[in-house]
């Protein structure tokens, strides 16, 4: 410790108006509870998934976060191995009490990723009842973390739980396979799409698809001014993020913006973490929460929040893309079952050379973000015709 | 999650030479394994303190850091009552097994703070030993946590382990309570700190004193160059940061500076892991780690380290005590422990302004760090003379 115990007055010049602090020349702004976020995931020592992925990043644009570690593991699973703990319902359960107790618990912001079991979420779903009572307008982003591409890594018995949360949440992230797990409709159509936002909307006001591939059928219905670059190589597959929101107490439809990106190829972990907690950091919705309107002549603040995200995320993994195709040849193996199995380091350097380089990376998380900079989610007029 | 799973060439404008990597005019330096930091101490939800006041300033200023929780609780000890539960041993002993059998434990940089109990440590003393022998050149801060001001807040049989543990440090940054335990030697007299400095210099060869107060006996014999300035008022008291290398093979004494910084009243917590967390991030030791003579005309890595931690940290305190003066009455009374025993929520307030405002000043923690600013340690010409 530096500071002693001895308890008067300050000791040093300052200087401040109503507004503003200023010590020694610098300006410190008066606290806002508002830009407190309360985090409730997963914590690895080793790299960059869950609360690894999402707390610094939330920092860098400013936020205090509150950092509720869901399990305490040595690495993400994607390595296969893994050393440590999961934390038990009562475990969260008495540090959210205790919180709550001594006046801790954001009233804000609320932001919740991967919960290890049924029991475990039930604590959370308590949580965010409890928080949306006390607070109508508690922004919470609920990632309801079930699996990718086609695999769930969780138990089946939290899907009924997530549903149950629906209504507390502000917004949902969910990725393509945890859009047809929770909704049971298969993305392959327009008319599905459409059906799948309708039953996320009936509890969520905002809905963010955080990508879909690109494939045939939605290629087709996509608005020209969305669609890949011409010169674009054939090869090159695209993910499109779909932002929707709903106008409260009306019965129109959602505003439907989207952004397609190129998909960077490689299985990098923590993306979806890292995308969530952006899309959090950077919404601000109007001061009427059940007016989400376009807060410009085009964008909604979901629309707004997830170009900022998406173009962060984005960026993030274009570096750690080049970063990883730099490693010597043993550390940036392709993905090939066989060979990983004949010999089980090549998956772990692999692993280790994509750990997301948010530290390096630093300054793309810090970007002030302003619309109209040529990459914001682009409105998708008449998406809800002819229904 | 954004990216897909399909696993090809990479997809975008990659640039590189040797040294460097161009992402879309982004540079990106290849890695470097010295750039990561292994940190072992407390987590809190709430709060800086532990790993929550370390971890984040040494991710501003470029380290990627892996981080293992020795407890996980609500909040830190100052506010009375917390929920959570410490990592026991074997959980603790598993995370380190299983980052050793996949290639993850780092092997230059180490820093440990609390750690709850002697058998918790004994597996924190097994991992450093083994680190050490791997890596005679690996630069491990242990902070030796046992109390503050008069007051231990472990338990007595983990100083022992410490002292065994001396051998593989590089740094230690006890403040002066835990120099007197670990010595025995009481800081009463220029010769009692030589004997103290002295005892631990057998086995460590940079020990930093973060905070000694300034009393009369010091002040006696502190050069004058370091006095506080002669304008002060003389209701201000000072703590001074003493900094010692010694070279390592030699039987000359060691290289002392020393600076003093006014003392901010008022008690806040997660100080002295901070500065810790940044002596380690500043320091750069020779390229031959028995060399610890100067690098310039009169610094050491060592007091060069040390600078950099207890400016920033000063500034960091300055900028949290301003904004706790601005408060509402309620949230900044002083400490009164009758005050605080009638009315229980009066403490939580002042311990809630009191947190460190690390988010709201990381331009302080990203200074790069220059000597020759005014701010750096003093060379105590003579402070081994007449022994």
């Amino acid at each position: 410790m530096i500071a002693g115990s001895i308890d008067d007055e300050a000791t040093m010049a300052i200087q401040s108006t109503p507004e503003t602090i200023q010590v020694n020349g610098t300006t410190c702004e008066p606290a806002d509870e508002n830009d407190r976020i309360l985090s409730i995931q997963s914590h690895v020592a080793y790299g960059y998934v869950g609360g690894k992925a999402a707390v610094f990043p939330l920092q860098c644009i400013g936020y205090d976060v509150d950092v509720v570690n869901t399990v305490n593991f040595s690495n993400h699973t994607g390595y296969e191995r893994f050393g440590g703990t999961r934390a038990s319902a009562e475990e969260l359960s008495s540090i959210f009490k205790m919180m709550d107790e001594i006046g801790l618990l954001s009233r804000h912001r609320l932001l919740t990723g991967y919960i290890p079991n049924a029991a475990a979420l039930e604590v959370v779903k308590e949580l965010a009842q409890k928080l949306k009572s006390r607070n109508p307008h508690l922004i919470y982003l609920m990632d309801p973390v079930l699996g990718d591409s086609g695999k769930l890594y969780v138990s089946q018995d939290v899907i009924p739980i997530y549903k149950e949360m629906f209504s507390f949440a502000t917004i949902i992230t969910p990725n393509w396979f945890e859009v047809e797990t929770l909704t049971g409709v298969p993305l392959l159509s327009l008319s599905a799409l459409r059906n799948a936002l309708s039953i996320l909307h009936k509890h969520v006001q905002h809905v963010i698809i955080s990508s879909i591939p690109l494939q045939p059928w939605l290629s087709k219905v996509l608005p020209e001014t969305m669609q890949p670059p011409a010169s674009t190589d054939n090869q090159q597959a695209y993910l499109l993020c779909i932002s929707s929101s709903r106008t409260i107490g009306t019965s129109s439809h959602s505003a439907v913006h989207a952004r397609l990106v190129p998909l960077i190829a490689g299985y990098f972990s923590g993306v979806g973490d890292l995308f969530s907690a952006l899309t959090l950091g950077h919404f601000n919705p109007s001061p009427t929460p059940s007016d989400s309107k376009p807060h410009s002549a085009t964008q909604t603040p979901l629309s707004f929040a997830a170009a900022a995200a998406l173009h962060k995320t984005h960026s993030i993994l274009e570096f750690t893309n080049a970063f990883a195709a730099r490693l010597p040849p043993e550390d940036r193996t392709s993905t090939d079952d066989e060979l990983d199995a004949a010999e089980p380091v090549r998956k772990l350097k692999r692993m280790r050379g994509r750990e997301l380089r948010l530290v390096q990376g630093q300054h793309i998380l810090r970007e002030e973000w302003r619309e109209g900079q040529g990459k914001d989610l682009q409105f998708w007029d008449g998406f809800w015709d002819s229904v």
